[in-house]
């Protein structure tokens, strides 16, 4: 055990080879670079194929530079037989806290864990796949298949409804880099590295058990429908101000129940509904399934309040509440996403422009925080690491 | 270093004490339980304000028993000394992988990392708060802020649109997980235990940077709007067959794009498109750009066959789709949701019934996978807990 140096990031030390594209792995590898890892990107000549995803700014894509932010960028042609053993080099070097690959690119021939950990026996490899025979699926299948488009979206819509948050890649990222982290420890104990594997659609069937949607499915004869923006099981529903803002409101616990009463005036109106009902609202699942008459109260309240006297109001009493913004909004009003959050700077993106960028979120009080740093231009790093690793052709 | 022993869980030695609700706490403590850490809920008399949350089966939680798969539940009164001076017992008992807890309820006086942390130097304390500032904040306000349900639901619909699956929470969960992780490694190397800060809404506001949305929002005079079920800057989007089915159907890379012309047998309308529109469709911005009179041919398309048709021409041909299922579909029909998934088993949960439940997604080659454990019943390891630290009043 060494004392810690004064300026090294949580995870100094961790170097990550990246062979991917589009979120999920990118993710997982941005949020490794982000707490510090070197992690070091691989693509072919002219980049992979998410080098070019909307949304554009110049004609460079804001994808790319979101997803790869703080990584090294080295462009190998593994067509030849001199890049693959360059990126399979990259790969096996040595070094402690080296031997470890992330992808969610077909491995196969000299990528498979098996040709691979021949060259470095304690490789760590982290495959991230679509479905897990290998099949492919992407976000947007897995969600089709999990049933949310059913549940999302206005009541009585014919149709399904996609969200559009890629929430299953993100997901998929972040286990991705757990699992790193998880066969590092096993490592650094046993001295054995090892394959791991995941696939978007487990994650997406994992998560829908741990939120009881399976269980309820397979065990209930009419399983929930769609609510629209009614937060299923509690109190929470968007409304309408005055001047024509929306709000989301909630009251998740008795506390937060009574506030909402005391915010609006509207305790005693909440009282004669409860009373009709008989019903007691210190219970979520009262305040759900009496909602109707509430929301009828809460609408009228709203109607005649507009969003900076709702807000003062609800602040002041600690009602659980926010305003909906468009990301527009967000950016130009919203002071957790601004330079006010020490999560943020404003920083330079090669070719993009200069914009408020995101550092982890993760605050670690035994290590500095890393600023946020660019994603880098494609290739920017590629003589510096084969120098570095002793692979120059 | 020492060898592993065969049946050992990845994660086998790590010991995390959990004081959480709800979806984030919990979810990163499940997700370190179904990989072999012990984890430990300790919930006051009755439970914690999330032990009756809807959905219910024989009026018990299956949310609860979710979002709690294979912890000890352990139940002490914090309002007595007594409970207070055996719940900081507990999470900083010795032993080299104990020391940590992971919480989202809020933390002060004597559950505080500085008090804990005088009866445990290397102790490591995850929190979890809404906003950074400790303001509250859940999955559907911060959802709100961030302009995603604004850009989620039917084109021309006025007002948000919520998307079901708390994915804010999920993502935020893992990510504490992760956290837990990479403190441990910390203290492995440098002795050193710390406290670890994260909110929710970081967590929205760094993914909604990662996907360029941000940079979208602050460059671009007109960002996004909305697009249905479009997935926006390529080709992809929900279908109606001819049976009344929907299919999500993408074409993200040139190879999939002609997957999709061969397997419809549509080639030649879509060059045809292609040379009307001057356009080149192996490019993902020219299918997004000129995707609507390619919408129109594949819409007769699938206006003329069944959901059978689809799947047989499309699977052949390796297309990118997927049928839509509500969650009763998923888990009657679809195979990644059945015991041909060796991510499930069938197992009993107390008070609820027996039902299909997953394990975790990961699968680690040098440790083998534990299969699926229910939640506990509340306060069923109380004693067990307490004798084996020897905190029994």
């Amino acid at each position: 055990m060494t004392p810690r140096p004064a300026d090294a990031a949580i995870l100094a030390g961790l170097r990550v080879v990246e062979l991917s594209a589009f979120v999920a792995a990118p993710l997982g590898g941005a949020t490794l670079a982000a707490l510090g890892a070197d992690v070091i990107r691989v693509d072919g000549p002219g980049g992979g194929i998410d080098i070019d995803r909307w949304p554009l700014h110049n004609g460079r894509s804001l994808y790319w530079a979101g997803l790869n932010q703080g990584k090294r960028s080295v462009v190998i042609d593994t067509r030849t037989e001199v890049g693959r053993r360059q990126v399979a080099g990259l790969i096996t070097a040595p070094g402690e806290g080296g031997g470890i690959v992330l992808t969610n690119l077909p491995v196969k021939g000299w990528t498979s864990y098996e040709e691979l950990s021949k060259r470095r026996a304690d490789l760590i490899m982290m495959v991230i796949t679509g479905d897990r025979d290998g099949g492919t699926a992407v976000d947007y299948t897995v969600n089709a298949a999990l049933g949310f488009p059913w549940l999302t979206g206005p009541e009585g819509l014919d149709g399904p409804v996609n969200h559009v948050l890629p929430a299953w890649d993100a997901m998929t990222g972040y286990l991705a880099a757990l699992a790193i982290l998880a066969a590092e420890r096993h490592r650094r104990r046993h001295g054995e590295g090892q394959l791991v594997e995941l696939s978007l659609s487990d994650v997406g069937l994992a998560v829908a058990g741990h939120l009881g949607l399976l269980g309820e499915a397979i065990l209930e004869p009419e399983p929930r429908g769609r609510f629209g923006n009614e937060v299923y099981g509690t109190f929470g529903r968007d409304f309408e101000t005055r001047d024509g803002r929306r709000v989301m409101v909630l009251a998740l616990t008795a506390r937060q129940w009574a506030s909402l009463g005391e915010a609006t005036g509207l305790t005693a109106e909440f009282a004669a509904v409860e009373s009709r009902a008989a019903a007691d609202f210190r219970k979520e699942a009262d305040r759900w399934v009496h909602r109707r008459p509430l929301f009828e109260v809460l609408e009228s309240w709203f109607a005649r309040h507009d969003l900076a006297d709702v807000r003062k109001a609800f602040d002041s009493h600690g009602v659980l509440w926010g305003p909906y913004q468009t990301v527009k909004q967000l950016v130009a009003d919203d002071p957790r996403a601004s330079t006010m959050n020490p999560m943020f700077s404003e920083i330079e993106h090669p070719g993009t422009g200069r914009f408020l960028t995101a550092g982890s979120p993760l605050r670690f009080g035994a290590a500095p925080a890393l600023p946020p740093r660019p994603a880098p231009e494609l290739g920017e790093h590629t003589d510096e690491v084969l120098r570095e690793f002793g692979l120059l052709a």
